[in-house]
């Protein structure tokens, strides 16, 4: 049973009075996530991921998974340290980037890149195995894991650190249009799973592919005040880009039909994609045998989604100033369950197991299995515990009120989206929690 | 479905004859893993995880999620970059230990270690939040992530390597008495744990605590000659400790009783655990309050279980020379299923949608779910296939062949670990393998 007296909260164990101060932090989602006990700074640009969001972090990773699979892509672990001479080989350890890179130099001192991204190294152990037979083809990886980027000044939280954690995609193709249909492909199963999460409200926009090098990007963004990008979208054409990609002197009209009804709004990004060509594969060496014989560069795309990122960007844009509001599938838990205060009437006339057998009914839903908390804080009183809940966000909140010993009994399912609250029979509050499921 | 011509494996993509020389690699596990393509070297001591080698990680990963539940850990995230600060205060980055400890600077000339473990880290976290009330101990962490340590010599594949995976856990009590419950309680959830794996064999001897400090340590160990562990057990008393342990000129006896009645054998170690007592609570000032208003250092607790070192560990402990054996729950998929060749009299007779008609039971067995595998490659034989599929280990393969057209239709199923076969109806088949996951 998830117990919140032993869940590790900063709220229930910082002495009183530690609350954040809104000058220590850049961003509402930083704020909140910061006093809610989600996550702790460790150094500048660095944090720590406490109990309750790493739930949430675990649940993005299994919904990208699933997406994943959708598109046949293969999950793998790509190592963190990578050489630093495949990086010169591909030209992407010289010049102006350079300052965002790690490295480490080892014993032995080669010098290794904590990788950013891994185009160089899948690249590489293609090339490994070049070259591949095109009846392969295609081939999809991913990996979700912790990247690096040494950030001039690291802010908003989860939104721009040094060490975050995304989902990195490399595709392999035979030739420019079946890369090209991947690439479309993977931008589709991406929006599908930013309207699964909910977050229907993104903007997907012709990006910057500066960078990873490649000639076609994408950049999906949540709207936001505190985002760092900032996005032109064309009233008339529907065309969209990141002001990044258009002229300074440019920017007072679209650069594709040269309307001058556009609409400038600021976003985080959250995934960006990329078809990158032959930029990799050509100077790697990684090949695959055509049909008939002849050897040719792999094509290649690749795929990336902020995880960290991303639930903080969906915290900074749900949320409200003193609440936090979740994608539903992405809160810590989807329900929780407070039963009467110790020593109250209610309690003596058996509320408290009444709500503990609730709680093990919700929790064999299909689906809701492990993911129900009781708030068992029972010196507190529930007015206490149900405002602490809607400040958490917690999708459904039970609360084993006054009429929980009228015969039948009573109890209040709070639909925190919505502020909704109905008084409701154990069994239908079962039913209603499984309606929203669905 | 999961299909086998999808998998990439190496074995199917690299070219003919490309097999692994013995010289290439220094133990059985690192060779089979590397012909039977779960993994690939990237540089001197780090890998690409290949596919079937992720499953087989993320298997173990559930399984210690799982026990670590148990013993109400919680799940958390610690920063790989750590303070270089920290380090010092803590004594950690001065010394004969630095050379093994990998580090890097920022652009704003900060020393940041890529941390091999994380006492100082998850320390100065819960000073950070100190003191805490004794209502909430004991406190019990643990994250599953990826460590760094600059080894003179990496070898043996994936048992000793510059960056890992390891589940590392933090334990926090008030006194040492409560600590050292802790510590048997860890000890005893880490047995259950290796027994679950069926990895009965394991020897917990003294440990060294070394580089954590500390008073008690302990080391599991799984017996195999390519350890770099020796490991001595008493005949007579039952005392077992790392030969580390043990003066040069003492270690012709037990270092207990006295007795030259000892045994000397080597082993890979898997797991260590230490009781730390206040050797980083003191100095990083991590403390709690007492009931009665006294503030103490905490007593702390520290726990590892390597997560790809224990993989390989076991392959290399299970495995024959040509044939990987698997922990059976650790094996990349628990069922393969070959149908019948391509053409084959029992192909046109309708054996192959018989054999995805079980697949599909099969795959809706509790515990069973995504965790078959269909060797769809149909152009081989099935004496081929089969073959590969018991090099691979599979625990269960099922073999759709010349029976699978009589009335009522017969398959084979191969139980590779006992090499025993049985031929049986669809329905037979699937009450037979339930019965083994019992």
């Amino acid at each position: 049973m998830n117990r919140i007296s032993k869940l590790f909260q900063p709220m229930v164990i910082i002495p009183k009075g530690a609350v954040v101060k809104k000058q220590e932090v850049s961003s509402k989602s930083h704020r909140l996530m910061t006093e809610l006990g989600l996550i702790k700074p460790a150094t500048n640009g660095t944090f720590y991921l406490l109990p309750l969001m790493q739930r949430s972090v675990e649940k993005l990773v299994a919904i990208v998974d699933a997406h994943m699979n959708l598109v046949d892509a293969q999950k793998v672990t790509l190592p963190i340290l990578t050489s630093g001479e495949l990086w010169k080989k591909s030209g992407r350890l010289t010049g102006g980037i350079n300052r965002e890179i790690m490295t480490t130099v080892d014993r032995h001192e080669n010098l290794q890149v904590l990788s950013p991204t891994n185009e160089e190294s899948i690249t590489s152990l293609m090339a490994s195995l070049s070259p591949i037979s095109y009846k392969q083809l295609p081939l999809r990886f991913y990996q979700i894991g912790t990247k690096f980027r040494d950030e001039m000044k690291p802010r908003f939280g989860l939104i721009r650190t040094k060490e975050f954690i995304m989902k990195d995609m490399y595709t392999f193709d035979g030739n420019e249009t079946n890369a090209l249909d991947t690439y479309h492909e993977i931008c589709h199963i991406y929006e599908r799973m930013l309207k699964h999460l909910g977050l229907t409200s993104f903007t997907k926009v012709a990006g910057d592919s500066g960078l990873m090098g490649g000639n076609l990007s994408h950049e999906y963004h949540l709207p936001a005040t505190v985002g760092d990008d900032r996005l032109m979208s064309c009233q008339k054409c529907g065309h969209a880009a990141n002001l990044e990609m258009i002229l300074e002197e440019k920017r007072n009209k679209c650069p594709k039909c040269d309307s001058e009804s556009i609409k400038i709004t600021e976003g985080i990004e959250v995934a960006h994609t990329f078809l990158l060509g032959d930029k990799y594969s050509k100077p790697l060496k990684a090949t695959y045998l055509q049909e008939h014989g002849l050897t040719e560069p792999l094509v290649m795309g690749c795929f990336g989604v902020g995880i960290t990122r991303l639930v903080a960007a969906a915290i900074e844009v749900l949320s409200t100033d003193t609440d936090i509001r979740w994608p539903r599938r992405l809160a810590p838990f989807t329900v929780c369950l407070i039963p009467p205060k110790s020593g109250s009437k209610e309690d003596k006339s058996g509320g408290n197991s009444l709500a503990e057998e609730l709680y093990v009914k919700i929790s064999k839903l299909p689906g809701l299995e492990n993911d129900t908390v009781l708030d068992d804080r029972n010196h507190l009183t529930i007015g206490k515990r149900l405002l602490l809940a809607k400040r958490m966000g917690y999708p459904f909140v039970i609360v084993a009120g006054s009429k929980v010993t009228e015969t039948p009994p009573l109890l209040e399912l709070h639909h925190v989206e919505t502020g909704k609250c109905l008084e409701l029979t154990p069994s239908d509050i079962i039913s209603e929690v499984r309606k929203h499921l669905e």
